[in-house]
């Protein structure tokens, strides 16, 4: 991910810093979420790999450097500034929860100390990389709730926001708890099991559906599901019945599903394949699956896509990165900012989580150097610009899973929004204004 | 963009076609929007450029071809399958609307006649490229109409769905009339000019706003904007309005903006400052800017974010690619879909439009071959793999607002969604079902 991956202001605020003799000044950024989602109870902290690779990757190319100084508005920028940006590299300190984490508004999911120039600078990037893949993670672990233990496999790559924004969808429902994911790059890049069936138009290709099924299960004996919908979806079932248990499952992606699931169920059983799947695809989202399940539809695994890829009913995360303390004369000091309705809280802060019986009860917020009883939620993660603290993509997706698993049953009510319990430290409500 | 950036059911129907002999049988799908989305009463075709770009450059790479020949699901798949990979070219010929063409569902923007194995390839991809800018650009022609010629900023890189979306949207906001975006990266790979001003973080790093204010016009004496929310917004502007008319604007960000708005531009002129603009952004949509400008509000530009990026009132196109005709024994056979609810219209298709004293009237789809007054939208744009019809993104730009302007007025009304007269071809309504 290149350098100019970012807004302009962070370059023309850096080019101030700089000329101002700032830049060295020692700052602290936060990434939290002013306000949970309004149909959230909680969010999973995701991108956190992507995030640490971007920062100890990050430099301007000579390419980069001659397009931002034949821009007007650097005109009266000295030659210093971009000698300075060729040698750019992060060289901050960096905490954060370990990816899989759940976490609520307004707690700091990750802070950035550094100078406040590499800080600034690194923003727009962080922001939009821990947006994305916490969005869409905090969405997956809905629809993967809602499923109650049926795989679900990603399917959201045609309506992802571009080919990049499909694979980072992928990661993040993979982190979520979905099994697989239809798109390959996600396989390749990051090891994600991946599956596919057919399309409508394969079926359409052939002089009849019959012709279709038998050439897919000749090439594919060991892995074929066929696409009932295409033309008439009984008839059709009844035809993948012909084949016997070599089909390892047929797919619905269109109609009435709950009652077309019970009729093929049945088609299948009589045929004698019991171990013949049925998978629903098509527009699902955690409520229809819930409502499916809760209707007795014999579904065995659900393909969803753009409900999870583009986290449709909410489908930006609104994750900002304050400014939170600076470095004045060797003494931390702590920053608010007052505007209406937007206002936020001073310190690097640690968040720490209490547990009651393996459930979590509260979290409690507080100056990093306060102690406090709980599970310490932010770890060090990067050291004076070096990752130190990497996990696998499988240690995320387990983290994930207990995390969702520790939490409060009406946190895990698809249908209601609860609030969980955070406490703050009263430091951080009185505090000097500085 | 990688081969891989695919549905894995891409490359298994590819397998199939390939070992079922059918892999030369050639094919055309269409590009096309089932049901218009809710809240928009047009479509503005967005992205043709990287869909060209990509069909003439696609190709498989030997560490692609490994990773799939190790996959479990292509175990007995011959490796002439993967021989073919290894040479595979798109060599189809496609025809497209041209960018920024205005249109409707159930239009084709774009059709795809190749061998059938390689338009089933490039599904995936088509769909996510064509998709995501059609979809933003669509939201931000609406963006563009509510601002009535005040210029509209794209600022969203921080809520785009990762970096790549957020260059994208930015492109895509252009296309549609957005003079500028904040993402660097647009404005290098794309010439699109480039804005930005300070953030709250720039302010609050300072020991006064005053300090702030003044220390970024030293270094940007001809271009500086204020940020004047950080802490009271009046208090601020009238800081501003010590500095005189250097200031090019102020940006409100948050809080009452229409009172704000006033309540600055009166301390600005009192200051004799008619030159300095007022910009607004925060949440910023097409509803809230036109209820701004309704309101009397003197905001002169607007910086529009996650609601244009993400296309947040409905942020995923329902695009789609279908199969519409096969050539058999020296025929092109019609293709038509029955399955409930999704039901499709066969033959490659032509679009024409149909003027009436400048303004769009009504469009008829019919067969490709078919011959009709009006514009023809679909011209052809590659010829056996090679793109023969590139345009600039400034033209592209010039036809999306050409053809804004020349839709009926109830079409560019952002609070009431109309319909847009279609007619079709008698030939679609009555086909044999092949």
């Amino acid at each position: 991910m290149g350098a100019l991956h970012t807004d302009l202001y962070q370059i023309t605020m850096a080019a101030a810093y700089f000329s101002l003799g700032k830049a060295d000044m020692r700052a602290a950024f936060e990434y939290f979420v002013r306000d949970m989602p309004k149909s959230r109870s909680f969010l999973l902290f995701c991108g956190l790999e992507q995030a640490l690779e971007y920062l100890e990757n990050l430099k301007f190319t000579d390419d980069q450097i001659e397009y931002l100084r034949e821009l007007q508005v650097f005109r009266h920028v000295s030659a210093e500034f971009f000698d300075y940006l060729r040698e750019f590299r992060f060289t901050g300190d960096v905490w954060a929860m370990p990816e899989g984490t759940v976490f609520f508004a307004p707690e700091p999911a990750l802070w950035v100390e550094a100078p406040i120039i590499e800080a600034q600078i690194v923003e727009t990037a962080l922001l939009s990389i821990l947006n994305f893949q916490t969005l869409v993670a905090s969405k997956a672990a809905r629809v993967v709730i809602a499923a109650g233990g049926r795989p679900v496999a990603e399917f959201g790559t045609r309506r992802a926001h571009g080919a990049e924004a499909a694979v980072m969808a992928a990661r993040a429902a993979y982190v979520a708890g979905c099994p697989a994911t239809s798109n390959v790059e996600a396989g390749k890049r990051f090891g994600i099991p991946v599956v596919g069936t057919m399309a409508h138009s394969f079926v359409m290709s052939f002089d009849s559906e019959r012709e279709a099924f038998k050439g897919y299960l000749d090439v594919f004996p060991e892995s074929a599901i066929f696409l009932i919908d295409t033309y008439d979806t009984i008839a059709a079932a009844k035809l993948a019945a012909e084949f016997g248990e070599q089909v390892v499952g047929v797919r619905l992606d269109s109609g009435d599903i709950a009652a077309l699931a019970k009729d093929v169920r049945r088609i299948l059983d009589e045929a004698g394949m019991r171990g013949t799947k049925i998978m629903a695809s098509g527009d699902l989202n955690e409520y229809k699956i819930d409502e499916l399940i809760k209707s007795g539809a014999p579904v065995d695994s659900f393909g969803v896509g753009t409900e999870m890829a583009t986290s449709r009913d909410d489908p930006s995360l609104g994750g900002i990165y304050k400014l939170v303390e600076v470095l004045e004369g060797g003494r931390w000091i702590p920053k608010r900012k007052a505007s209406q309705n937007k206002a936020t809280l001073p310190y690097r802060k640690q968040v720490y989580r209490i547990y009651r019986d393996g459930i979590a009860d509260h979290d409690y917020i507080c100056p990093h150097a306060e102690e406090h009883e709980g599970e310490p939620l932010l770890v060090k993660v990067m050291d004076r610009g070096r990752a130190i603290y990497r996990r696998t993509l499988e240690d995320a997706r387990k983290r994930a899973s207990e995390q969702v698993d520790a939490l409060p049953e009406p946190l895990k009510d698809i249908w209601k929004t609860a609030r969980y319990p955070i406490r703050l430290s009263p430091r951080l409500e009185h505090v000097d204004q500085s």
